[in-house]
Protein backbone atom coordinates (compact mmCIF):
# COMPACT_ATOMS: atom_id res chain seq x y z
CA UNK A 1 0.00 0.00 0.00
CA UNK A 2 1.36 3.54 -1.10
CA UNK A 3 0.49 6.37 1.16
CA UNK A 4 -0.17 9.81 -0.19
CA UNK A 5 -0.54 13.07 1.76
CA UNK A 6 -2.42 15.35 -0.18
CA UNK A 7 -0.52 18.48 -1.93
CA UNK A 8 -1.01 21.87 -3.11
CA UNK A 9 -3.53 21.97 -6.31
CA UNK A 10 -0.87 22.66 -9.00
CA UNK A 11 -2.80 22.52 -11.99
CA UNK A 12 -6.56 23.97 -12.43
CA UNK A 13 -8.76 20.61 -11.30
CA UNK A 14 -10.43 20.40 -15.00
CA UNK A 15 -7.04 20.31 -17.01
CA UNK A 16 -5.43 17.80 -14.33
CA UNK A 17 -8.80 15.60 -14.74
CA UNK A 18 -8.84 15.97 -18.66
CA UNK A 19 -4.76 14.53 -19.19
CA UNK A 20 -5.99 11.87 -16.20
CA UNK A 21 -8.84 11.07 -18.66
CA UNK A 22 -6.65 10.63 -21.22
CA UNK A 23 -3.98 8.70 -19.69
CA UNK A 24 -6.50 6.31 -18.45
CA UNK A 25 -7.69 5.27 -21.69
CA UNK A 26 -4.39 5.25 -23.62
CA UNK A 27 -3.83 2.23 -20.91
CA UNK A 28 -7.09 0.81 -21.56
CA UNK A 29 -7.83 1.83 -17.96
CA UNK A 30 -11.53 2.32 -16.71
CA UNK A 31 -12.22 5.24 -14.32
CA UNK A 32 -14.68 5.32 -11.39
CA UNK A 33 -15.37 7.57 -9.39
CA UNK A 34 -17.56 6.58 -5.77
CA UNK A 35 -18.71 8.69 -4.01
CA UNK A 36 -21.35 8.75 -1.09
CA UNK A 37 -22.09 9.71 2.49
CA UNK A 38 -19.86 8.43 5.18
CA UNK A 39 -20.94 5.27 6.58
CA UNK A 40 -23.11 4.50 2.78
CA UNK A 41 -21.15 1.11 2.23
CA UNK A 42 -19.16 2.27 -0.54
CA UNK A 43 -16.03 -0.14 0.38
CA UNK A 44 -17.98 -2.88 1.37
CA UNK A 45 -19.78 -2.63 -1.98
CA UNK A 46 -16.52 -2.69 -3.55
CA UNK A 47 -15.56 -6.08 -1.64
CA UNK A 48 -19.01 -7.71 -3.05
CA UNK A 49 -18.13 -6.18 -6.58
CA UNK A 50 -14.79 -7.20 -6.99
CA UNK A 51 -15.57 -10.49 -5.93
CA UNK A 52 -18.30 -10.85 -8.40
CA UNK A 53 -15.91 -9.88 -10.73
CA UNK A 54 -12.89 -12.16 -10.03
CA UNK A 55 -11.63 -13.11 -13.06
CA UNK A 56 -13.27 -10.73 -14.93
CA UNK A 57 -11.76 -7.23 -14.84
CA UNK A 58 -8.68 -6.51 -12.80
CA UNK A 59 -9.96 -3.81 -10.19
CA UNK A 60 -7.35 -1.37 -8.29
CA UNK A 61 -8.52 1.43 -5.97
CA UNK A 62 -7.55 4.63 -4.75
CA UNK A 63 -8.99 5.51 -1.14
CA UNK A 64 -9.78 8.44 0.00
CA UNK A 65 -9.91 9.33 3.58
CA UNK A 66 -9.68 12.27 6.08
CA UNK A 67 -7.15 10.24 8.02
CA UNK A 68 -6.39 6.17 8.64
CA UNK A 69 -5.68 3.57 6.07
CA UNK A 70 -9.10 1.30 7.32
CA UNK A 71 -10.67 0.49 3.80
CA UNK A 72 -7.25 0.53 1.63
CA UNK A 73 -6.29 -2.70 4.52
CA UNK A 74 -9.82 -3.98 3.31
CA UNK A 75 -8.80 -3.65 -0.21
CA UNK A 76 -5.23 -5.03 0.38
CA UNK A 77 -6.93 -7.98 2.39
CA UNK A 78 -9.15 -9.26 -0.86
CA UNK A 79 -5.89 -8.80 -2.90
CA UNK A 80 -6.69 -5.38 -4.69
CA UNK A 81 -3.74 -3.36 -5.50
CA UNK A 82 -4.55 -0.02 -3.64
CA UNK A 83 -3.07 3.73 -3.38
CA UNK A 84 -4.20 5.43 -0.25
CA UNK A 85 -4.52 9.46 -0.44
CA UNK A 86 -5.00 11.29 2.95
CA UNK A 87 -6.57 14.59 2.54
CA UNK A 88 -5.29 16.12 6.16
CA UNK A 89 -8.27 17.77 6.32
CA UNK A 90 -9.71 18.31 2.98
CA UNK A 91 -13.70 16.99 2.09
CA UNK A 92 -12.95 15.74 -1.18
CA UNK A 93 -10.46 13.88 -3.18
CA UNK A 94 -9.09 16.47 -6.42
CA UNK A 95 -7.13 15.98 -9.78
CA UNK A 96 -3.87 16.54 -8.71
CA UNK A 97 -4.23 14.41 -5.41
CA UNK A 98 -5.47 11.40 -8.15
CA UNK A 99 -2.42 12.34 -10.72
CA UNK A 100 -0.03 11.72 -8.05
CA UNK A 101 -1.47 8.29 -6.67
CA UNK A 102 -1.73 7.02 -10.22
CA UNK A 103 2.00 6.52 -10.20
CA UNK A 104 1.79 4.70 -7.29
CA UNK A 105 -0.09 1.55 -9.94
CA UNK A 106 0.79 -0.49 -12.31
CA UNK A 107 -1.41 0.35 -14.95
CA UNK A 108 -1.07 -2.37 -17.22
CA UNK A 109 -2.16 -5.14 -15.41
CA UNK A 110 -5.45 -2.82 -14.54
CA UNK A 111 -8.72 -3.07 -16.26
CA UNK A 112 -10.90 -0.52 -14.03
CA UNK A 113 -9.51 1.70 -11.49
CA UNK A 114 -11.93 2.95 -8.93
CA UNK A 115 -11.49 5.83 -6.74
CA UNK A 116 -13.33 5.62 -3.39
CA UNK A 117 -13.73 9.26 -2.50
CA UNK A 118 -13.81 11.08 0.98
CA UNK A 119 -17.28 10.03 2.68
CA UNK A 120 -19.11 13.51 1.35
CA UNK A 121 -22.28 13.95 -0.39
CA UNK A 122 -21.78 17.98 -0.96
CA UNK A 123 -18.13 18.58 -1.50
CA UNK A 124 -17.14 15.32 -3.69
CA UNK A 125 -19.50 16.94 -6.26
CA UNK A 126 -17.70 20.12 -7.74
CA UNK A 127 -13.91 17.40 -8.44
CA UNK A 128 -13.84 16.00 -12.15
CA UNK A 129 -11.30 13.03 -11.05
CA UNK A 130 -10.75 12.23 -14.85
CA UNK A 131 -13.08 9.05 -14.39
CA UNK A 132 -15.50 8.00 -17.06
CA UNK A 133 -18.40 6.89 -14.91
CA UNK A 134 -19.67 8.80 -11.33
CA UNK A 135 -21.34 6.70 -9.27
CA UNK A 136 -23.51 7.87 -5.94
CA UNK A 137 -23.66 5.15 -3.32
CA UNK A 138 -26.46 5.64 -1.17
CA UNK A 139 -27.80 3.73 1.93
CA UNK A 140 -31.23 3.31 2.23
CA UNK A 141 -31.03 3.82 6.46
CA UNK A 142 -29.92 7.35 5.16
CA UNK A 143 -33.62 8.29 4.04
CA UNK A 144 -35.20 9.11 0.65
CA UNK A 145 -34.98 12.83 0.73
CA UNK A 146 -31.02 12.81 -0.18
CA UNK A 147 -31.29 13.57 -3.98
CA UNK A 148 -33.72 16.34 -3.01
CA UNK A 149 -31.22 17.60 -0.51
CA UNK A 150 -28.20 17.35 -1.82
CA UNK A 151 -28.67 17.74 -5.57
CA UNK A 152 -25.64 18.36 -6.97
CA UNK A 153 -23.58 15.28 -6.60
CA UNK A 154 -26.58 13.32 -8.36
CA UNK A 155 -26.92 15.44 -10.82
CA UNK A 156 -23.94 14.64 -12.30
CA UNK A 157 -23.76 10.68 -11.73
CA UNK A 158 -24.42 8.52 -14.23
CA UNK A 159 -25.52 5.66 -11.95
CA UNK A 160 -27.09 5.46 -8.29
CA UNK A 161 -26.46 2.17 -6.13
CA UNK A 162 -28.95 2.05 -3.67
CA UNK A 163 -27.30 -0.46 -0.92
CA UNK A 164 -28.28 -2.03 2.77
CA UNK A 165 -31.63 -3.10 0.86
CA UNK A 166 -31.27 -5.73 3.63
CA UNK A 167 -32.67 -2.76 6.23
CA UNK A 168 -35.61 -1.87 3.94
CA UNK A 169 -37.95 -3.72 6.02
CA UNK A 170 -36.85 -1.51 9.18
CA UNK A 171 -36.79 1.79 7.65
CA UNK A 172 -39.17 4.25 5.82
CA UNK A 173 -37.13 4.43 2.73
CA UNK A 174 -39.15 5.03 -0.33
CA UNK A 175 -37.74 3.66 -3.66
CA UNK A 176 -39.90 5.04 -5.47
CA UNK A 177 -38.92 8.45 -4.16
CA UNK A 178 -35.60 8.15 -4.48
CA UNK A 179 -35.43 6.66 -8.15
CA UNK A 180 -38.19 9.70 -9.28
CA UNK A 181 -35.90 12.22 -7.57
CA UNK A 182 -32.99 10.98 -9.00
CA UNK A 183 -34.37 10.67 -12.70
CA UNK A 184 -35.02 14.05 -12.72
CA UNK A 185 -31.76 14.81 -11.99
CA UNK A 186 -29.81 12.33 -14.20
CA UNK A 187 -32.51 11.18 -16.44
CA UNK A 188 -30.14 8.64 -18.03
CA UNK A 189 -28.68 7.49 -14.93
CA UNK A 190 -29.09 4.18 -14.06
CA UNK A 191 -30.52 2.64 -10.34
CA UNK A 192 -29.05 -0.73 -8.68
CA UNK A 193 -30.75 -1.70 -5.67
CA UNK A 194 -27.85 -3.77 -3.47
CA UNK A 195 -27.27 -5.49 -0.38
CA UNK A 196 -23.76 -6.60 0.24
CA UNK A 197 -25.20 -8.66 3.48
CA UNK A 198 -27.48 -10.51 1.33
CA UNK A 199 -26.21 -10.69 -2.11
CA UNK A 200 -29.41 -8.62 -3.86
CA UNK A 201 -28.76 -6.94 -7.06
CA UNK A 202 -24.78 -7.05 -6.68
CA UNK A 203 -24.40 -9.96 -9.87
CA UNK A 204 -26.45 -7.36 -12.09
CA UNK A 205 -24.13 -4.58 -11.22
CA UNK A 206 -21.45 -6.40 -11.53
CA UNK A 207 -22.38 -7.04 -14.86
CA UNK A 208 -23.23 -3.70 -15.75
CA UNK A 209 -19.99 -2.75 -14.30
CA UNK A 210 -18.16 -5.07 -16.32
CA UNK A 211 -20.32 -3.67 -19.58
CA UNK A 212 -19.17 0.11 -19.23
CA UNK A 213 -15.59 -1.38 -18.58
CA UNK A 214 -15.40 -2.95 -21.68
CA UNK A 215 -17.17 -0.38 -24.09
CA UNK A 216 -14.61 0.96 -26.44
CA UNK A 217 -13.98 4.42 -25.28
CA UNK B 1 -40.26 30.27 7.89
CA UNK B 2 -37.80 32.76 6.95
CA UNK B 3 -35.47 31.40 4.09
CA UNK B 4 -31.86 33.04 4.21
CA UNK B 5 -29.60 32.85 1.33
CA UNK B 6 -25.52 32.45 2.59
CA UNK B 7 -24.19 35.30 2.26
CA UNK B 8 -20.36 36.15 1.36
CA UNK B 9 -18.18 35.95 4.47
CA UNK B 10 -18.48 39.09 5.81
CA UNK B 11 -16.38 39.18 8.91
CA UNK B 12 -13.69 36.09 10.64
CA UNK B 13 -15.88 33.47 11.78
CA UNK B 14 -14.17 32.95 15.33
CA UNK B 15 -14.91 36.73 16.04
CA UNK B 16 -18.48 37.01 14.50
CA UNK B 17 -18.77 33.53 16.40
CA UNK B 18 -18.27 34.99 19.92
CA UNK B 19 -20.38 37.63 19.24
CA UNK B 20 -23.28 35.14 18.36
CA UNK B 21 -22.35 33.57 21.74
CA UNK B 22 -22.36 37.09 23.88
CA UNK B 23 -25.87 37.42 22.10
CA UNK B 24 -27.22 34.47 23.46
CA UNK B 25 -25.99 34.21 26.60
CA UNK B 26 -27.83 37.75 27.13
CA UNK B 27 -30.70 36.94 26.07
CA UNK B 28 -30.51 33.63 28.21
CA UNK B 29 -30.31 31.38 24.92
CA UNK B 30 -28.55 27.64 25.09
CA UNK B 31 -27.19 27.38 21.51
CA UNK B 32 -26.60 23.95 20.22
CA UNK B 33 -24.69 23.17 17.05
CA UNK B 34 -25.88 19.76 15.67
CA UNK B 35 -23.70 17.82 13.21
CA UNK B 36 -23.51 14.37 11.43
CA UNK B 37 -23.61 13.15 8.26
CA UNK B 38 -26.07 13.06 5.72
CA UNK B 39 -29.17 10.77 6.61
CA UNK B 40 -27.38 10.30 10.27
CA UNK B 41 -31.14 10.94 11.64
CA UNK B 42 -30.81 14.41 12.56
CA UNK B 43 -33.67 16.34 12.25
CA UNK B 44 -35.63 12.86 13.09
CA UNK B 45 -33.65 12.91 16.87
CA UNK B 46 -35.30 16.73 17.55
CA UNK B 47 -38.59 15.96 16.54
CA UNK B 48 -38.50 13.04 19.28
CA UNK B 49 -36.37 15.33 21.86
CA UNK B 50 -38.51 18.39 21.62
CA UNK B 51 -41.80 16.12 22.18
CA UNK B 52 -40.12 14.47 25.29
CA UNK B 53 -38.75 18.64 26.32
CA UNK B 54 -42.55 19.62 25.43
CA UNK B 55 -43.50 22.31 28.27
CA UNK B 56 -40.02 22.19 29.99
CA UNK B 57 -37.87 24.05 27.38
CA UNK B 58 -38.69 26.05 24.29
CA UNK B 59 -36.86 25.20 21.14
CA UNK B 60 -36.04 27.08 18.01
CA UNK B 61 -34.24 25.51 15.07
CA UNK B 62 -31.93 27.21 12.78
CA UNK B 63 -32.08 24.49 9.21
CA UNK B 64 -28.80 24.43 7.10
CA UNK B 65 -29.03 22.65 4.12
CA UNK B 66 -27.95 22.72 0.34
CA UNK B 67 -31.18 22.41 -1.21
CA UNK B 68 -34.91 23.19 -0.36
CA UNK B 69 -37.13 23.35 2.79
CA UNK B 70 -37.47 19.45 3.84
CA UNK B 71 -35.98 19.60 7.09
CA UNK B 72 -37.71 23.58 8.15
CA UNK B 73 -41.45 22.19 7.31
CA UNK B 74 -40.63 19.55 9.77
CA UNK B 75 -39.71 21.85 12.56
CA UNK B 76 -42.68 24.24 11.75
CA UNK B 77 -45.33 21.05 11.65
CA UNK B 78 -44.20 20.62 15.37
CA UNK B 79 -44.70 24.06 16.07
CA UNK B 80 -40.52 24.68 16.67
CA UNK B 81 -39.93 28.51 15.28
CA UNK B 82 -37.49 27.82 12.60
CA UNK B 83 -35.05 29.49 10.31
CA UNK B 84 -33.77 27.62 6.98
CA UNK B 85 -30.82 28.76 5.45
CA UNK B 86 -29.98 27.18 2.02
CA UNK B 87 -26.01 27.32 1.87
CA UNK B 88 -26.03 27.48 -2.09
CA UNK B 89 -23.67 24.24 -2.71
CA UNK B 90 -21.60 25.44 0.64
CA UNK B 91 -20.61 22.56 2.35
CA UNK B 92 -21.02 24.12 5.90
CA UNK B 93 -23.04 26.86 7.81
CA UNK B 94 -20.77 29.44 9.30
CA UNK B 95 -21.03 31.89 11.89
CA UNK B 96 -22.14 34.87 9.13
CA UNK B 97 -25.10 32.41 8.25
CA UNK B 98 -25.82 32.55 11.59
CA UNK B 99 -25.66 36.08 12.65
CA UNK B 100 -28.03 37.05 9.69
CA UNK B 101 -30.91 33.93 10.39
CA UNK B 102 -30.90 35.35 14.42
CA UNK B 103 -32.57 38.38 13.32
CA UNK B 104 -35.42 36.24 12.24
CA UNK B 105 -35.92 34.98 16.02
CA UNK B 106 -37.43 36.07 18.72
CA UNK B 107 -34.95 35.18 21.14
CA UNK B 108 -36.83 36.41 24.34
CA UNK B 109 -39.58 33.52 23.98
CA UNK B 110 -36.55 30.96 23.02
CA UNK B 111 -34.62 28.50 25.68
CA UNK B 112 -32.38 26.68 23.14
CA UNK B 113 -31.33 27.36 19.59
CA UNK B 114 -30.21 23.99 17.55
CA UNK B 115 -28.63 24.59 14.76
CA UNK B 116 -28.79 21.86 12.36
CA UNK B 117 -25.64 21.92 10.39
CA UNK B 118 -25.05 20.70 6.76
CA UNK B 119 -24.94 16.73 6.54
CA UNK B 120 -20.91 16.40 6.84
CA UNK B 121 -18.60 14.96 8.95
CA UNK B 122 -15.96 17.37 7.32
CA UNK B 123 -16.36 21.00 6.67
CA UNK B 124 -19.08 21.31 9.55
CA UNK B 125 -15.48 20.77 11.71
CA UNK B 126 -13.89 24.24 11.38
CA UNK B 127 -16.73 26.28 11.85
CA UNK B 128 -17.69 27.56 15.57
CA UNK B 129 -21.29 28.88 15.02
CA UNK B 130 -21.44 30.37 18.74
CA UNK B 131 -22.70 27.61 20.19
CA UNK B 132 -22.54 26.50 23.70
CA UNK B 133 -22.42 22.39 23.37
CA UNK B 134 -21.60 20.77 19.84
CA UNK B 135 -23.07 17.48 19.49
CA UNK B 136 -21.75 14.61 16.79
CA UNK B 137 -25.08 12.89 15.38
CA UNK B 138 -24.00 9.17 14.72
CA UNK B 139 -25.84 6.66 13.22
CA UNK B 140 -25.41 2.70 13.71
CA UNK B 141 -26.11 2.20 9.60
CA UNK B 142 -23.17 4.22 9.10
CA UNK B 143 -20.60 1.77 11.02
CA UNK B 144 -18.31 1.84 14.16
CA UNK B 145 -15.02 3.35 11.88
CA UNK B 146 -16.25 6.89 11.78
CA UNK B 147 -14.06 8.59 14.75
CA UNK B 148 -11.48 6.99 13.28
CA UNK B 149 -12.01 8.26 9.70
CA UNK B 150 -13.16 11.59 10.81
CA UNK B 151 -11.63 12.41 13.99
CA UNK B 152 -11.71 16.49 13.95
CA UNK B 153 -15.29 16.72 14.03
CA UNK B 154 -15.61 14.44 16.71
CA UNK B 155 -12.51 15.87 18.66
CA UNK B 156 -14.47 19.70 19.22
CA UNK B 157 -17.70 17.76 20.39
CA UNK B 158 -19.14 17.73 23.97
CA UNK B 159 -21.62 14.85 23.22
CA UNK B 160 -21.77 11.75 20.82
CA UNK B 161 -25.42 11.11 19.81
CA UNK B 162 -25.38 7.36 18.72
CA UNK B 163 -28.78 6.99 16.65
CA UNK B 164 -31.09 4.09 15.25
CA UNK B 165 -30.10 1.56 17.69
CA UNK B 166 -33.16 -0.08 16.56
CA UNK B 167 -31.23 -1.28 13.52
CA UNK B 168 -28.61 -2.76 16.03
CA UNK B 169 -29.85 -6.65 15.56
CA UNK B 170 -29.76 -6.03 11.82
CA UNK B 171 -25.72 -4.33 11.14
CA UNK B 172 -22.45 -4.86 12.78
CA UNK B 173 -22.29 -1.94 14.65
CA UNK B 174 -20.16 -2.10 17.71
CA UNK B 175 -20.91 0.13 20.94
CA UNK B 176 -18.05 -0.37 22.52
CA UNK B 177 -15.13 0.32 19.78
CA UNK B 178 -16.70 3.66 18.68
CA UNK B 179 -17.34 4.94 22.21
CA UNK B 180 -13.65 3.63 22.46
CA UNK B 181 -12.54 5.79 19.34
CA UNK B 182 -15.05 8.96 20.73
CA UNK B 183 -13.41 8.71 24.36
CA UNK B 184 -10.01 8.82 23.25
CA UNK B 185 -11.16 12.13 20.90
CA UNK B 186 -13.13 14.01 23.37
CA UNK B 187 -12.35 12.74 27.21
CA UNK B 188 -15.41 14.52 28.68
CA UNK B 189 -17.70 13.46 25.81
CA UNK B 190 -20.97 12.06 26.73
CA UNK B 191 -22.55 9.27 24.90
CA UNK B 192 -26.05 8.55 24.55
CA UNK B 193 -27.81 5.94 22.45
CA UNK B 194 -31.12 6.47 20.87
CA UNK B 195 -33.89 5.43 19.19
CA UNK B 196 -36.52 8.08 17.52
CA UNK B 197 -37.78 4.96 16.42
CA UNK B 198 -38.51 2.91 19.33
CA UNK B 199 -37.90 6.11 21.78
CA UNK B 200 -34.28 4.01 23.92
CA UNK B 201 -32.80 6.90 25.63
CA UNK B 202 -34.71 9.88 24.69
CA UNK B 203 -36.00 10.47 27.92
CA UNK B 204 -32.59 10.62 29.42
CA UNK B 205 -30.89 12.36 26.14
CA UNK B 206 -33.93 15.01 27.16
CA UNK B 207 -33.05 15.31 30.67
CA UNK B 208 -28.99 15.82 30.10
CA UNK B 209 -30.01 18.45 27.32
CA UNK B 210 -32.90 20.66 29.90
CA UNK B 211 -29.95 20.10 32.86
CA UNK B 212 -27.02 21.69 30.23
CA UNK B 213 -29.96 24.20 29.02
CA UNK B 214 -30.50 25.54 32.39
CA UNK B 215 -27.32 25.46 33.71
CA UNK B 216 -25.43 28.89 34.72
CA UNK B 217 -23.03 30.47 31.64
Amino acid sequence: MKIVAAKKILKANDQQAAEIRSQLDAAGVFGVNLVGSPGAGKTTLLEALFAKLKGRVKPAVIEGDIAGTIDAVRMEEIGVPVVQINTDGACHLDANMIASSIDGLDLSSVDMLVIENVGNLVCTAGYDLGERLRIVVLSTSEGDDKAHKYPAIFQGSQAMFITKTDLLPYTKFDVERITADYKRLAPNGEVFLVSAVGGEGIAEAADWLETRCNKPR
